[in-house]
């Protein structure tokens, strides 16, 4: 264990206070109290010998993380690293300007963010999947998140915690800077540690008091307790003042994200004392150790054929994640208590140790997934299309964080049947269609299921994967080729009266529709719209300009969905896009009652296509 | 305390095994298990005595309320109100078909469902919204959240665990059906009654173990306990068989939604024994209570009136919130711990007993809001918009709940400014809209706030309310006249080449563009489209008919936006919309330079214009 330094730390302590203030005040935006309040816990972690990183390779593999789920802390997150060395206080200076890095919120733009955070009780769930991740890896890193007292109400912290204490991950140090005020006044349990302690201790963790978080000796006492081994995650429950240093604000009410006038900044700069700006923090080096590795190819097919039968798309999804895995090393499974539906208990038969039980508590899930994604990793996640709405938050935010995580969601659609609306992924869509970057695939038979995740596993960024209930009959043949973005026409003639867009079951429906509108001698164009973000305009233009009308047949409500996709796109022409989708609430049937129901089945195709055509 | 008629309990018992295992062998679907492992818990509860409700009566307001948060245990929750002589047998077997209200989890077409579940993890904070609108209205009723035991990993349940012991809501009792198998196999803790109980206490409630689920004894000692006048929310822990009753499934893993053969029905009911059907369950009645409430008119301007100043949509909407309360008892206002931002502390200075701090918990207060509303008041809940992504499941799900809550997301948008994207509202209405029978209705002024949250009040539905940080003038007269539907001109001549589409601040920066554009010479139409859904039709067609383009700005992610609406509305003139909106990754920056970087400011729509109408 190190020995501290204690002048020369507090001396950085008086520095970080500094530079926070003068950096707020600066900007006259920042959450100054909230930083001030976390200084010694911090700088101890960073410069009291405990924290090993090699600051000038962020992403090297064995580098301890730390991530501040607090977010709103940025500018003590910046602080620290300019007393690292590593921010000119010039840049400081410039904290929340539109062109500087150091954001309102930790960002991808500052070297040293693991992720994005700012959405309160995320950070706990990142760092567990990084945490499992160094398990998974044989790597000796730690991994540290600090948390405010106030973000504890979060539940997603609670599944993180309970999860945590279930997978044993000694490597996982979590910082409660409890300063017993939230934004607009006392937490629930405002300086009362003890309370955490309880709470904590119970899920099994082991816990450390820290009566005087700005006592520099207890807080490095709590960082050796969390660095002997045990089989427990550990939580620092440290009780800090807001505002700690300035007599203006300290321990008030009404200071969440407020600054100082300049005329204030003086007198608190006073208070502080002497302040050595020439002081550099130093970060002990980590072991220099490599994960192994094996990142294949991503040939799933050449290892695996399909029979000829039915397969649901969620079927083919699980199979398919197997035999990915075979082909690289890098992909683990998260599942939510469902992975015999989802049938990701192919790949965790396979591969238990990639496999991960993630309960059914899709938040921490998710926030688990970006974790190991930012740790090169390529999480496959899989749940119901419907509960990934659960943790949409963490989704919205994992965009800010270079992502690398393929959401796989079963059950979507009315098809999925008798288990009624609340199972129903109808929303889906629009939900990752909003989530910038991300891909959003549908595929509609094995084939296409089994091309299109290998091209969701080799592309790098967030993909959305929609699967559903029905076993479907096989529509291409093994040398059918798919990517994202594309589409693919399964109907064709030079008679084509309009062109008939199906995504996922849909698509089934508009070939039986074809048959019998063939029969009565009309012809209709199909299109298997498999990929829904990004789209085929080239495609899709092209078709509106030959066809009299495009339809679009989903299952997904109309809001954000398919059709109102692909009218985005095809500019002068989104006149001619008619839809057909759900509009009246499902419940519970067989998947044929339902489609027909909500008229997105065979029958309201034939009707439509006649009334569109004027026959 | 009751005195347990045992022989009629255990005969209800066997009854309502049969009736789960008929009914679920009919359907060919269902969770047989799940079902029989809470039967003594529920017969105890509901027949022994405990239980208070008119049958004939299910809105009284002072029945006790009874949800199955394990909604999967239908069939165990509709044989309850069969035994009852509510349901008859003949329409217990035609669960699941699709003309049947007995749905695969329980939705409002079946007159006992206080809300719909089925998502795992809501019941609780439903319930506790229940409990906490008894204490408000001073009845005596108790509500009942039967759990089950793969559940307690959502962080929604701690969410409300937390919160109820905070509240003290010793009128909530909780029973969790420990029955050791999730879906997939053994839960966390699987049998460890234990493990539920250190949680759950550390969190302040009280708890009672019963280690064997199916003895009625214990059952009626919990009820009994749980009854006693303390103050706090009491959890009744069961140790239970999933399966029980039927040697087939009895505790054996791979049955969780697994029905019977005609044939193993046949040995189940042998093994069950004797089945009496003429027995009937008595239900006590409640007290006769009815709570005072009144229910004025919602007229906040008579009351009062802006100044002539700017105001921030989100500082109108708290102010208004405080207005109409007044006006109206019914009104609870919930906040996520950031009153202080959202203004809802006006209401709370105001209505202090009528003000709920949820803290940074949205899914605990989503849910909660909806047994609010319920039980017929009408929640406004107050967080930023972006932290409604938090609770999309619990949004999702209210909407099969007949719901009537008012979600006011403020700090909507990039104009948020140095905060950062984390804060920042984007894919909020692309949420909302996906939410059917949803009003999304988006503010421009002061006093269009006031008139659209009169409305939104008077609306009996859900209504996503988006308000924003940035001060802005007031754009109309008290006189002016706003609907849910509507939309306003701004803007008219007859020179108008076209049309420009804002809602919200946009509508601001369309104003300044139409000023830069008629100084050289070119009249533009300006809409204020402040609602999104429903969305003014009419208006929409005829401005696509009358001028030559739609330019739809929206301070919101593309997908599934206000342009995107406006397109899915107007037919064949879906090709004359055009769009601005944000399309690149924002940052921190003052609002203004983001409205700029994302191009929806007032140059991009001069720039877009002059475009549009080829000068």
């Amino acid at each position: 264990m190190p020995v501290l330094d204690l002048q020369k730390l507090q001396k950085v302590c008086r520095l970080l206070r500094a530079d926070i203030l003068s950096a707020t005040t600066a900007a006259h935006s920042g959450h100054t109290t909230s930083s001030l309040s976390g200084v010694e816990l911090m700088a101890t972690l960073l410069f009291g010998g405990f924290f090993r990183a090699k600051l000038d390779e962020p992403s090297f593999s064995n580098n301890d993380r730390l991530i501040f789920s607090k977010g709103h802390a940025s500018p003590l997150f910046y602080a620290l690293y300019s007393v690292a060395g590593k921010v000119s206080e010039q840049e400081l200076m410039r904290l929340r300007q539109f062109e500087s890095p150091l954001e309102g919120h930790p960002t991808m733009r500052f070297p040293y963010t693991e992720a994005a955070t700012g959405s309160l009780g995320q950070g706990l769930s990142i760092g567990m999947g990084m945490a499992l991740n160094a398990k998974l890896d044989k790597l000796p890193y730690k991994t540290y998140v600090l948390l405010g007292d106030s973000e504890m109400a979060e539940g997603s912290n609670w599944e993180a915690i309970q999860l945590a204490a279930y997978y044993k991950l000694n490597n996982l140090i979590g910082i409660i800077d409890v300063n017993r005020l939230g934004q607009r006044g006392e937490t629930m349990y405002a300086h009362d540690i003890q309370a955490y302690e309880d709470r904590i201790r119970a899920f099994g963790w082991q816990t450390y008091l820290i009566r005087d978080g700005h006592d520099l000796n207890q807080v490095s006492s709590a960082f050796e307790f969390a660095l002997q081994q045990t089989a427990k995650p550990t939580m620092i429950i440290a009780k800090t003042i807001k505002g700690k240093g300035c007599s203006i604000f300290e321990n008030k009410e009404q200071w969440h994200s407020k600054q100082l006038s300049e005329e204030q900044l003086g007198v608190c700069l006073n208070e502080i004392g002497e302040i050595d700006h020439a002081i550099v923090g130093e970060v002990n080096q980590p072991e220099e150790i490599q994960p192994q590795i094996s990142t294949g190819f991503f040939d799933a097919q050449s290892r695996f054929q399909f029979e000829h039968k039915n397969y649901s798309t969620k079927e083919a999804a699980g199979i398919t994640a197997r035999e990915l895995g075979k082909t690289n090393s890098q992909i683990v499974v998260l599942d939510g208590e469902v992975s015999n539906s989802t049938h990701s208990d192919l790949f965790k038969a396979e591969f238990p140790d990639r496999f991960f039980e993630m309960f059914i508590a899709e938040q921490n899930m998710v926030g688990a997934a970006l974790g190991f994604s930012r740790r090169g990793k390529i999480p496959f996640v899989f749940t119901f299309a419907a509960f990934f709405t659960r943790a949409f938050d963490q989704i919205r935010m994992s965009q800010y964080s270079d992502p690398n995580i393929k959401f796989i969601g079963s059950y979507a659609g009315v098809s999925l049947g008798k288990d009624g609306t609340s199972q129903m992924g109808l929303e889906d869509i629009a939900m990752f269609r909003a989530v910038q970057n991300c891909v959003v695939l549908q595929p509609s038979d094995a084939i296409s299921t089994m091309k299109l995740m290998q091209q969701a596993a080799a592309h790098f960024g967030n993909v959305y994967f929609r699967t559903i209930r029905e076993a479907l009959p096989i529509l291409y043949d093994q040398d059918d080729q798919f990517k994202i973005g594309g589409s693919r026409i399964l109907k064709l003639s030079n008679r084509d009266r309009l062109t008939v867009i199906g995504s996922g079951i849909t698509v089934h429906e508009a070939l039986k529709a074809y048959e019998i509108l063939a029969a009565e001698g009309i012809k209709i164009r199909i299109l298997d719209l498999y990929s829904i973000q990004p789209i085929d305009v080239k495609m899709l233009v092209s078709l509106a300009f030959q066809t009299k009308a495009l339809l679009v047949v989903e299952d997904h409500y109309v809001q954000g969905g398919v059709a109102e996709a692909v009218r985005s796109v095809v500019g002068k022409h989104a006149g001619k896009v008619h839809s057909l989708a759900v509009h009246k609430m499902p419940r519970s049937g067989t998947a044929l009652e339902l489609l027909h129901y909500e008229e997105i089945d065979a029958d309201a195709i034939v009707k439509k296509v006649k009334e569109l055509i004027g026959q």
